[in-house]
């Protein structure tokens, strides 16, 4: 009987096991001396090792002529410690066939992901949008639009780096930023009773729901993370997203005003234009909704450099998506 | 006989006669001793003169209760020169009616216009359209866009103020545009045969049409010129422009790498964030676009600065639309 | 019996009657021909009328030498409705006497107050600062800080103008800051569990408390509002609220580390150098507190621009706090 | 008989043949088991192919000892493609001699030129000072300023590197200045005949022309491109433009208003101080000249990027002249 | 015998006497009511003082046909204080004529001045150039620029406004600015012995001496003070002093390197491409001319806002040369 | 009898000898075939040395396991010329031991130092102070700040890199910054005889002497020179030196006003919030201290990249602490 497959992400040290894994990187270099050879990266979820294909190997060949980054792989390797980190000796390595998912080899098993089920993130947001939006035809077409997409919004990174670039990324950010909106509507509307006009509470909702929807089209999901669509370069998820909401709201009986305070949601939500806005907020409801999204992207940033800057000293240097050294605080 | 309808703007100084008029300005003051007045202005294509109503004045009632801003006038008045320049001494006033237009009333005799034929313009306009997109569908596009917006392209200025701010600056500003272009695609194209991809010279030329196209929906004419709609407030005309395009590229069959860098071109004019432009040129059709767009505006500010600038000394001051001193010359 | 005060924010249009108010202008103008008069406001808590006193008027000798802005008087006068608006026509004025408080008379009856009750936001607090600190110096310090400030924070505005600029804004700013932060705090806290350190959730919340405790010296109530201090000029509230936990915290037992995280919370809470922050947030905590001081600051601005501005169309102008227009809708 | 001379760019992939090349690079490595190496490359006018000479090669003593960068080689060799790209495999080398000019060697064949001949544009530019600028001193002024300089302007590139950065550079970027510029002046002469003052459409024709003559002093041709000289970097090309102007009109009869409006097109066509202007474009000359300019350069850069980026994906990285990606388009 | 002449600045409150002045103000207004009536204002060296002119005063007719700004009067008159300051009760004026001169007039006593002496701040300047200049070319073209312009020098003012904007006011500044380069010329030359190559102790005087020497060009006096010229306003006083430098330098024996380095301290002096300067100090000796310029600049404005800001507080508006507040201290 | 013990810096090319250093370097690479190796540095006070350590040296264990930066060694070592520059080639090394002082050795001969005796600079220091400031608080707080941190401040540098960043570096920068301010504060209040507030000239020396005192707590010296501190990357010495002033001014009868002046002058003394000054100098006092401290940290700058830039040209790149090429000259 066969050994059981694996996780890579779950070998211990000088482990030898059978296990699924995405090609994450192929670079070739040469030596010194004139020789040369490739680096290469495997990974799934959770782990991601490299090694070097030297020219003299007996993978050397199929590296070269065969192997390419954004497929899938089976191994037998074993993970060894080396004075460069951790690498792995592979014994055999082919291509992931069809019979390999009987074997339980899922695609989705080789990228970073959420921590959160997708599915249930994607039903909480359903749900917000059901409960908190009275207006008929907003709550439809909101509805709809998530509806439409499920399956992309499944596993949407919310960015190609920079915050939340993972898989289910665009769900986790956008769940964050709603729930933020519900919490600061509900208490805005009741602070300033008298606004006029009043607080548009399901309006901040809609907007979260969908400030970043343009994502569908900016960004198309690839092996390894996501890229920029050709449209997402030149026009941008921000412009897109007021496009998905306009086309979907084409025929619908939206009142008109409603619409474009929605629109203006969605195209203000970077707040500057040196920060990719348009317009400024210029509404109450434009206003909440940025800052909910700026401090989600801002602060998974700041979490995700103090989980990966490997410096010592008090802080982390600069090079990171905020920009800034972040404070690692005295060990 | 009664003596014939003349203009406003032709009266001699001292002359008494009868004309048609737009009431453009009515502001309330009050003299330091306590008795209101108003200041109004009454002006035709080419001529506005103001004059105070005093309290005391058999006008007063009717000015404070009937006249209204926006709204056109028949008049019999002396235009005088005093110590504060003309003034209107009125004889008779009354609104415009119905019956006048056989005397020759056209509310157009009483807004700036540009100097040249809007129906001429128009047609030029859509000459070169025909005559140099040789892509059918993307032809086909810009001419009917054209079409369809003719009555409103005919009037339409170019901007509430700033430049190309009177009937027909719209189309003025347009074709200056588009003829800019037209040299310039040609020259680029045959300096560069290589470039890949190609110069698309008709991109070149469909984009400076279209480029201002969302001003239709930015803003709207009034009796008195022109202001923001509200979705040219939170929108803008940038936008505005691409969904022109894409509404009516809906359903046709055009090419959609044409399409989106039709698209880009129009986003992307304004060049900066900080101008305007949510996304750089980043096509070199794009790009030869902007640098006319931006001259021709320029320019007009600078022309219609120096006409307008009534200081002395060697420049203007920098309170205009370009925000800087402009050199007036040695006279 | 003599007729009742009444308070000077419900007069009818046309009523006469007795009340107390602040002088909150006195200007001297002088007409074209000469002649010198004053202009003057007198203001209660939520209404505030001017008024001419010409030079023949049998005010005017009290008017010049007599009458100080920032001092209250009872008046017996009429409102009236004028071509300029709403005004008063005095029949009888007097410094408010120390009988006076028997009458109802109360100097905070005449300032631009907060629409929440002082002491229960002080009380609200004080207690979240009690339930949600568990660390004992650390709660202790921002309890006592809280009860030695007590009566100033009472009535201390938010600021001289800008955001909540009345009586009462101070804590009206704070609590939702401080609410606002409660949220977040234990939304991220629960998100992201692996973080380290830990997010602080009491530190995010003292900070939220603390942040703008500065004020206390940077800005000094006066009759007409709140001015700043010599050293709020030269120093301002950013350094100036360290230097109070940092004297309330000598001699305390209180952790440094966690001390100068505190620290670091309030002179980053404006993020950027440009907009007063020597520091820009390096922890989490400080992001946290820096995004709900901001909204709630930007969007009272919003609320109170939408207010006050008197003029038409689709937007505000952009002479307000946020520098820009704000958009009022269709009506 | 031996084979005729042959060009490097024109080697076929396995060819051996003689040719003249400079010598571009020669940089010392080594290797990381210790061993010293040079890489070095040689070029003609449209290649440039690269070599390592190991410690070991019998060309190692000569390349370390007596090869010098900038100086001309007449190589028998053998274009190979190797892994690292096409190498060349040199059996013979020696320095250029008198003797081989009658073999064909020109020093010019090294180097990176326009595709346009110098005599021909030198000659255009000639043409239209004299045919398009009327007032007599002026048009003398720039025909003897480009005549003393032209032997330098034949191959001066328009900078060291960003734009037109190749022998004749300098004349095919002033041409189409001067081109766009005779454009524009006649049109916006024609669209403005009421400007006070004209606009003076010889005034727009010298600037152009003259508006980078700078660059003879701000840099200086070497065997490789060019560099900037300590002037040029000290004052730079702008300033200096201006004084080859002045000092070639000092003793001439040219209307002093007219010379002043001209060295302001120079110091003001980088438009912005941030961009390197001292002054801003104050006169619709200068804003003309200005805009030319910009769009050539920019288009170069444009043009440039899109035929040297190698990546692949739909937009090049922003490492370019340019500072921003540039779209590639849909392969 | 008649009375004295008497100086205005020297009048007491109530005191009646003749005097010479200037006419610095006249400026058309009318009242509420339609009457006409003039401001007028007179100074000498030290005191402003304005009135107005009634239409019905006997000076009526005079003023407006007659009276012209820049010129100067004979005027007996008594100086009163009245509710809007002091003002001058005219009893006789005319012209100043060549006779009066005997009497004492001289146009400079009727405008601002430094205080101190033009002759001695001039010869001082000298004195510098003489002794701290070692190298003869050089020192004989900085002693020859300050000869031959000695008389304008001696009143130029250092700009139209924002500092030292008085008649002396250049020599002022660069007086100041020339002993504090002296300074720290010594004072770095002998702290930093081994630079190469070493600090240039006379480039640096030599440079602090010229560094505005363009104001010579850039501004011309008039009566009310000074103004831009042409030139001033399309080139400006940084190119224009080097311009004057190195035309002064033509066709003497000056190192070309020391003349190269001192045109760049001239056109470095501001620093920074938005305050003015073309090219950065890339030289110790620009880097030091530059802050003993731009502190002795920035000091003057302060000085002299806190001489003119009339508010109360502790600090100054904003509204001054600096544009920020200046602390004036508690009172 | 032992060789005695040599100076690194003063070892000449072949000449081996024994001497203490500083590990002031320990990198690990690796070959491209796979080989570890160390790259270490030893310095002492004016020279530094690097050598690599192969695999298969002797010392690779040693290096490897027990060497460590910031330790000190004594070596036994031969300089030689390599291809690569001077190299040591190692006899002997051991740690430094306790007997090895009798041998010489100091800790302080392996940092870089100012050229000046810390000792004569604190002791100038001090004698500034007390002879310059009459004021008996005010003087005896500046002496008591210098005398109590007087160890510290004889070794600090003045930054961890940019400019003075040597031991003793604080002290030459300070005094250089106190010296220029007493020129100029007797050269202003000279100048300024009527300013109101007159001109503080011991609060201008007081202010210079404490101005950086904050780096005391923002930088903590190391073997290898120095580095942040935790609260200097989170408050920083701007705020930090106002502390310190505060803290030793505690229970101190000083004016508050003065103190309060004092304050302004540290926390402003970097000018622009963008240059790290939370308010801007507003008094002559803070501008001046501004000025001498800014110029004396950017000259140093200018003079440590000329001394240590390699390359040719006229120019330096722009790769160094001032951000822009530095004027080398022509040699």
């Amino acid at each position: 009987m066969p050994a059981p497959i694996q996780l890579l992400s779950e070998l211990a040290e000088g482990q030898e096991a059978e296990f699924f894994a995405l090609l994450s990187e192929k670079q070739e270099f040469t030596t010194r001396d004139g020789k040369p050879y490739f680096r290469v990266s495997f990974r799934d979820a959770r782990r991601e090792v490299g090694l070097p294909i030297w020219s003299d190997s007996p993978l050397a060949n199929a590296c070269r002529n065969e192997w390419a980054v954004g497929e899938f792989y089976r191994l037998r390797a074993k993970l060894e410690q080396t004075n460069y980190g951790p690498q792995l000796s592979i014994r055999r390595i082919r291509r992931v066939q069809d019979g390999d998912r009987k074997d339980g080899f899922d695609p989705r098993m080789c990228l970073r992901c959420s921590r959160f089920d997708p599915e249930q993130m994607f039903a909480e947001l359903a749900a917000v949008a059901k409960e908190r939006i009275d207006d008929e035809p907003l709550r439809q077409l909101v509805v709809d639009i998530l509806d439409e997409h499920r399956d992309a919004l499944l596993t949407l990174p919310a960015a190609t780096r920079n915050h939340h670039a993972f898989v289910g990324g665009y769900l986790e950010h956008v769940l964050n930023v709603v729930r933020t909106c519900c919490h600061l509507a509900d208490k805005y509307a009741e602070l300033y009773p008298d606004m006029q006009p009043p607080l548009d509470k399901e309006l901040v909702i809609a907007g979260a729901i969908l400030h970043d929807i343009g994502k569908l089209r900016e960004i198309a999901p690839t092996a390894a993370g996501a890229e920029y669509t050709a449209s997402g370069v030149l026009v941008g998820h921000v412009l897109q997203g007021r496009d998905i909401v306009r086309e979907a709201a084409a025929g619908r009986d939206i009142c008109p005003e409603k619409l474009l305070r929605l629109e203006h949601v969605i195209i203000s939500h970077q707040r500057l234009p040196e920060w990719g806005a348009p317009k400024p907020p210029m509404t109450p409801e434009a206003l909440i909704v940025h800052y909910a999204d700026d401090l989600d992207a801002k602060l998974n940033m700041m979490v995700a450099t103090l989980a990966e800057d490997t410096g010592d000293g008090p802080v982390t240097t600069k090079r990171n998506a905020l920009g800034q050294p972040i404070y690692r605080g005295v060990v």
